[in-house]
């Protein structure tokens, strides 16, 4: 198990599809950037600056299972709140739990998504590839 | 089981983040456009069209599982390879293999994603609800 | 002339691309979210709100000059300060300033936009046309 | 002056905005896409090999005026014509005419963008910076 982080974000305009509701992707795109926000809170540095002293380059999805609950729209203010479920030698698995705020402070369950992500690091020839989860990192979160 | 149909689309820099590979969220978003697709190339009318007539909006997403084998690039050529794998009632089952076309004509398989998707049309009081299946359009489809 | 709003964002990751800076329209996109915000804080309606009672869709955009001065890239707090510079009878002018908010409090300037853009209803047979700017939508943001 | 490109594209469900329209930002990635197809077909390598042999990561913009006179919907095919209109010691003008292409092979034009660019390099201390337009580049599209 690990601490639970929270990411806020607002839904825009252009976030929202022709059906008036968020297009289905930007759900995993702010997924991805609550994972970054967990790695940020527990004190890991931004990717572009562990590149340059361990090579990593960031922690590609290996896989995404999400459900959508409900829709959401613009102005809507949301909350993805992030653990990591478990570490395994090469990989750990992300649960964000995505909600709406409402306006009298209750969370609705928009929806959900389990990740498997693996740190990598860049290939001379180009290309990358997924190593060992570092354990200072994982101690970090723990 | 149903046809399979085919999207293809180009990976645009603008589809590609700070480690230069595709960000995954646009890989949902070509399978989106591939679902679209699915429905169009059986000779089912725009979304915009079928609103009109039927009140179906679309086919909102209630669950996509995806797993990410390769990464890919800005001028790489996709190909979303797309089929219907079962009818339920109220759902279907989505399958869509995306492939990266290369050079010498192979396909090299990237990711695949498994969605849950219903037939929605807008309430009168706001929000969206799912509703059957229809014949018609299940009969185009098979 | 008009009051000024604030539209606060942050950059995420998925908003850069692979030089590692944000991907320029992306800025538009906020632009445009600070935009509606402009309207918002002044105490115009959502547009989904508004086009149930004027047939009012938005304020599509006729043209936009953006200027570039410095590159942004993610965990950046951005803030796009916005007004309304002209009002005319089809249409009106934005200015938005958009800064970054540096860890000593002070703002810098990474671009500017100027927009022409016009009230907008749908027409029945498809399409949008553009309105005159109504009275009490000036009135407000005045 | 220059020789002109074409980048082709299909406008997709995701490209779009609770208007029903092609969200304005898009339009803009569109014409980013076939700055960078200017290049390739007039025989310049991707940024990513250029960056390697020359340090520099692509032509960031400098400034870029967008006249918007029709939206396009999803399923749209576009076109986007490309020339160099002037280059300048340190900079370039692109001129992006972007067209939709009618069912019955005609071209309507929906938008015109007016960019400059600079050539850049990254800096050894983290930002880039503009260099003069490369000798070779310049005759290669002229």
């Amino acid at each position: 198990m690990s601490k639970t982080t929270i990411f806020r974000t607002q839904v825009l305009f252009g976030d929202c599809d022709p059906a008036g509701i968020v297009f289905f992707p930007n759900f995993l795109k702010w997924m991805d950037a609550s994972s970054l926000e967990f790695f940020l809170q527990n004190g890991v540095p931004p990717w572009r600056e562990l590149e340059k002293t361990t090579g990593i380059l960031g922690t590609p999805l290996l896989e995404i299972n999400t459900k959508f609950r409900r829709s959401a729209t613009y102005g809507d203010n949301l909350e993805v709140h992030t653990s990591v479920t478990e570490w395994r030698a090469k990989v750990f698995m992300h649960l964000h739990q995505l909600y709406r705020r409402e306006a009298n402070g209750e969370l609705t369950l928009l929806c959900e998504g389990t990740e498997t992500r693996a740190f990598c690091q860049r290939l001379p020839e180009g290309g990358i590839k997924a190593v060992a989860v570092p354990e200072d990192i994982k101690a970090l979160c723990s």
